[in-house]
């Protein structure tokens, strides 16, 4: 049996100031550090270590990361950067505010915007300067990997390379695993994992910085999958993520 | 021409204590975490970048490189974690006081131990707690590989194979690297670029958390190396080192 941690980032200073995100490269706020301290001392007092962690190339899942490895005594881990676990590029949406954009569009429109599995938003023009080109982190990619939007179907697409030739691989060489990663990003990961169809990962939250675990078989199908630390804390931060979004 | 930076790190509490530290890992005390903050302002100023980063596996260098990667917003930046780019093993020494350690045995007792290039300190026993197998970080090595002391020559011996087989063929590939490493592990790498002998080596001090740049040409031999920053406070972070070590 394996066992396999994935981890969204903390509370970034966008998601306290209930903007949209996507690629733009946020920090933590003082609350999002705590909480990524708080998920280390959870991993480690559930005995849980690691051998290997992946995470994106945005510095709120890598600081994210860093502290949960720094509260775990395992700073030496090797860590891999891989792109292709950034959270959802949201376009021409990326760095406005949600609760003004659902007033000026509506709620509904937003709920689209957010949860539709294939309604990308509006994409960003390539001379915009919010788009990736030319951002050393993605020199290495052709410019057509490099999106100008995406919707959560275009988020999936790119993140299963990430598991099928890198992560899942790993994990049958008997790696322990830490993944730290973003909302829709580990949403794909999840949909993959737990067979969810299109139209129910939509409603499904991932709330921020609280390590889940997911216990694989051989085949690496889950057996069971479990957050840890506190119920109600829990259920608190993915109310919280689900609220995100609508007309103040 | 190929441009490489290395860095000891930022003084740790073990410096500041005047113990001898060796592979036991020691954090960054507040000036040493400082001492990171500026070499990545440093960098930053001087307009250099990377593309790739070598550390090893003991904290005070990787927290040394996290800070300055931070500070340059460089924080997505591939890091190879490799223990060959230890601190030189300080045996039984690990652990003692360097002016009590003086005091008790002579100043030049201490002066060869410290400064000899072949002759290590007394071995720990391998039942010595502070004896590194069953270290995870060190899992994959055989046990003869792991050190109970070591003299520079033997540091000298195992960073060598780092550098001809991953750090070199990455720099001749392009790539422009950062290697926070350690005292010895760093006067290897010197000792190798600038040809200097083995009794020239052990007068040579790098001070800690100062960037030094090398120049180097197509066959990766120096054509010009220099601390970045004020040359007052290199040449007193270098004497601090020289004189550590001495009966009070």
């Amino acid at each position: 049996m394996y066992k396999i941690v994935l981890m969204r980032h903390g509370e970034s200073t966008w998601n306290l100031e209930n903007r949209f995100t996507g690629w733009t490269d946020v920090d933590l706020t003082d609350k999002g550090m705590a909480e990524a301290r708080h998920a280390g001392k959870l991993l480690k007092e559930a005995g849980l270590s690691f051998d290997l962690a992946y995470t994106s190339v945005l510095k709120r899942a890598i600081r994210t990361l860093w502290i949960t490895l720094d509260e775990m005594d395992l700073m030496w881990l090797p860590v891999k950067n891989d792109w292709r676990l950034n959270e959802r590029h949201y376009g021409a949406l990326q760095g406005l505010d949600k609760a003004e954009t659902a007033a000026k569009y509506g709620d509904q429109q937003v709920l689209v915007w957010r949860r539709s599995y294939d309604t990308p938003p509006n994409p960003l023009t390539p001379e915009d300067p919010r788009a990736s080109y030319g951002d050393p982190r993605y020199a290495g990619l052709a410019r057509e990997q490099i999106p100008l939007t995406e919707c959560l179907k275009d988020t999936v697409a790119r993140v299963m390379p990430s598991w099928d030739e890198e992560i899942a691989p790993a994990i049958r060489a008997g790696k322990r695993i830490i993944i730290s990663a973003h909302g829709n990003s580990l949403r794909a990961l999840i949909k993959m994992l737990d067979g969810i169809s299109d139209a129910d990962i939509v409603g499904l939250n991932v709330p921020n910085g609280q390590p889940l675990v997911y216990e694989l078989d051989a085949d690496l199908k889950p057996l069971r999958s479990y957050y840890l630390g506190d119920a109600d804390a829990i259920a608190a931060a993915m109310q919280a993520v689900a609220s995100q979004g609508r007309a103040k």
